[in-house]
C-alpha cells in the first residue's frame, strides 16, 4: 500500500462533487482523505468508500485548522499527491442588500480557505518537486452578475489564487489548475435532481470527477491551467 | 454654489491619482471631498485645491467609518454625484511566503473597502436615479502573476464588485465603471518619476483623471463598464 | 486652416455612427473625410457638415481602393491624424446554414478591410510618430453566439488586428484603440429608433462619437486599448 | 469492426500533433482517417498506424475538397464520431510589413478551413445527435501580439467558430471544444526538439493527444468548451 498515491479533498461535506472526486480517486487506487467543517458529513463518505478513506474535520478558513489537517493526513496516509479545494458558501441577493459580514464570510469560505489549502499543499509539493492542486470555480469566476456578488467575490479571488499559484509553482513541478463548473451540479436537493431538468441537464458529479483525475494525470509537458465544464444543454 | 456637483474620492492619501482626480473635479466646477485613513495627507490636498475641497479621515475597511464619511460629506457638501474608490495596499512576494494575515489585509483594503464605499454610494444614488461610481483597477485585475497575488486578491475582488454593481445598478440609473491602470503611475517615489523612465513612460495622474471625468460625463445611452489605460511604451 | 487636424472615417455610409463621428470631429475643428462603398451615401453626410468635409468612394476590402483613398485624402486635406474604421456587414443565422461565400464576405468586410485601413493609416502615422486609429467592435468581438458567427468572424478578427497593431505601433507613437459597442445603435431603421425602446435604451451615435474624440485626445502616457459602451438598460 | 468509432484528423501532415492524435485514436480502438493537402505526408502516418488508418488529400480551404473528404471517409470507414481540425500556417512579422495576400491566406488556412470542416462534421453529427469536433488553438487565440497578427487572424477566427458552433450544436448533441496550445509542440525541427529546451519544456504531442481523446470521451453532462495546455516551465 506504500506506493499508492494520496488524495485530499477539502470541502467534501456535500453529497456532490467532493464525494465524487474522493470516490474516483479511491477507485483509481489512491488513498483518500476527505475533510469538511462538519466531520459527520465526511464520515459517511469515508465509510462508503471503505478502508482506503479517512475523514477529517477542518474549518478551511482557519490557518491552524488547515495546518493540523495536513499534519494529520501526512501522518495517517502520507503527503498528498493531489489536493482538491471544493468549499464555498453564499446566498444570492442584490448588491445593496448584502450584509458586509456576509460578504466577508463568503470571501473567507470561497477564496481565503482556498489560499490556505493551496499554500499548505504547495509547501509540501514544492519540496518534493511534484503534485497537483485543483481549485473548483464556477460561472461566477468570470462574471459578477447582478445577484451573485457574494459568490463572485469568493470565486474571482480563488481564480486569482489559482493563477498566481500556477505561475509561481509550475516551474517548481507543481500542477495548479482551475476548473470552472458552469452549471448546476446534480444532487438530491430539489431543483438540482437530474430527473427534474431533463436528461444530463445538470452536471453529473462522477463525470466532473473523471476530469479532475485526468488533470492530475496530465503529463507535465502539457498541463492545463483552466478548463470549463457544463451540461450539453446549458446556455452560455 | 448649490448647483455644482459633488465628488468624493476615497483613497486620496497618496501624491498621485486620488489627488489628481480631486483637482480635475474641482477644476471642472465640482465641490470635492477627499478621504484617507490619515487625515493629514488629504488636508494638504484639500488646501491646495482651495475653498471647494474638504478633507475627511476614513478607514474604508470599516463599515462605520464609511457610513460616517458619507453622512459627513452629505451634511457638509451634499450627496456625491461621483464617488471614486482608489485605495489599496500590498507588497509583492512568492505565493508560499505570503502571510495569511497580510493576504487578508490586502483583500480588505483593495476589495472590501471598495464594496463598502460602492454600497454606501449606490444607496444614495439609486434613490436619486443617478450618479457615478468609479473603481480603480490594475494589471492585476486580469492576471494573477507569480509575485503579485497580494495585489490580485484585492483587484480581482474589486472587479467582481464593479461588475455586479454595474449589472444591478445601471438600470437604476447609476453608472459603475472599472478603470484598469495597466502600468506605473507617475509620482515622486524613486522608480516612478517621469524623468527616470523616459518621456511619458509612466502614467500621468492628470491624464488619468481626465478619463475619470469623461466617464462621469458619459451619456447614459453609451456607458463604459471597463476601460484600460497604459503608457504608450508599456508592453502588454 | 493648415493647422487643423484631419479625420478620416471609413464606413460612414449609414445614418449612424460614422456620420456622428464625422460631425463630432468637424465640430471640434477638424477637417473630415468620409468614405463609403456607395459615394452617394457619404455625399449627403459631407454636405450636411459643410466646407470642412469631403466624401470619397472606397471599397475597403480592396487594397488598391484603400491606397487610392489615402492618396486622395492626403492630397486634398493632408495626412489624417485620426482614422476610424467602422465598416461591416452580416446577417444572422445558424452555423450549419451559413454559406461559405457569405462567411468569407463578412470576414472581408469586418476584418480584412479593417486591416487594410489600419495598415495604410499606420504607415503614414509611424513616419510622423503620431496619430490615432480607432476600430469599431461589437458584442460579437468577445463572444461567438449561436446565430452570430457571421458577425463574430469579422469582429474577432478586427480585435486581433487592433491588439497586434496596438502592441506594434504604440511604442512608435501611434494610438490604436478598439471600441466595443455592446448594444444597438440608434437609427431610423425600425427596431432601432430611440422612441421604440425606451429612453436612452439604444446607443446615441453622438454620445459614442464623443468617446471616440476623447480617445483621440488622450495623453500618450495614459492610452486606452479597449473600452466598451452600452446603454444603461442593456443586459450584459 | 462495425462498432468501432471513426476519427478524422484534418491537418495531419506535420510530424507533430495531428499524427499523435491519429495514433492515440487508433490505439483506443478507433479507425482513423488522416487528411492533409499533401497526401504523401499522411500516407506515411497511415502506414505507421496500420490497417485501421487511411490517408486522404484535402485542401481544407476549398469547400468542394472538404465535401469530397467527408464523402470518401464516410464511404470508406463510416461517418466520423470525432473530427479534429489542426491545420494552419503563418510566418511572423511586423504589422506594417504584412502582405494582404498573405494575411488572407493565413486566415483562410487557420479559420476558413476550420469553419468548412466544422460545418461538414456538424451536419453529419447533428443528424445523428452525437459526435465531437475539436479545434486546435494557440497562444494567439487570446492575444494579438506585435509580430503574430498573421497567426492571430486565423486563431481568433477559429475561436469564434468554436464558440458559435458550441453554442448552436451542443443542445443538438454535438460536443465542440477549443484547445489552446500555449507553447511549442515538440517536433524534429531545430528549436522544437525536446533535448534542446530542457526536460518536458516543449509540449509532447502524445500528451496533448491524450487530452483530445479525453475531451471526446467526456460525458455530455460535463462538456468542456475551452481548455489550455502548456509545458510546466512555460511563462504565461
Amino acid at each position: 500500500m506504500s506506493k499508492s498515491e494520496i488524495a485530499l479533498v477539502v470541502g467534501a461535506g456535500g453529497p456532490g462533487l467532493g464525494a465524487a472526486v474522493a470516490r474516483a480517486c479511491a477507485k483509481d487506487g489512491m488513498r483518500v482523505a476527505v475533510a469538511s467543517r462538519t466531520k459527520a458529513k465526511v464520515d459517511s463518505i469515508a465509510q462508503s468508500i471503505g478502508a482506503n478513506a479517512r475523514a477529517y474535520a477542518c474549518d478551511a478558513t482557519q490557518p491552524e485548522d488547515v495546518a493540523a489537517l495536513f499534519s494529520a493526513v501526512t501522518k495517517d496516509l502520507g503527503e498528498p499527491d493531489l489536493v482538491v479545494f471544493n468549499a464555498g458558501a453564499y446566498a444570492p441577493g442584490n448588491v445593496l442588500d448584502i450584509d458586509p459580514k456576509e460578504f466577508e464570510r463568503c470571501w473567507r469560505n470561497g477564496a481565503f480557505g482556498g489560499f490556505l489549502v493551496a499554500q499548505a499543499a504547495g509547501r509540501q509539493m514544492v519540496a518534493r518537486g511534484q503534485g497537483t492542486i485543483l481549485l473548483t470555480g464556477a460561472t461566477a469566476s468570470l462574471r459578477g452578475s447582478a445577484r451573485f456578488l457574494n459568490l463572485a467575490i469568493g470565486k474571482f479571488g480563488l481564480r486569482a489564487v489559482a493563477q498566481s499559484f500556477a505561475r509561481d509553482l509550475a516551474p517548481k513541478g507543481v500542477h495548479v489548475a482551475h476548473v470552472i463548473i458552469d452549471g448546476q451540479i446534480e444532487s438530491d436537493r430539489p431543483g438540482y435532481r437530474a430527473d427534474e431538468r431533463g436528461q444530463d441537464a445538470v452536471l453529473n458529479p462522477d463525470a466532473i470527477a473523471e476530469t479532475y483525475l485526468q488533470l492530475h494525470r496530465q503529463h507535465r509537458s502539457a498541463w492545463t491551467q483552466e478548463i470549463d465544464l457544463r451540461p450539453w444543454v446549458e446556455k452560455f
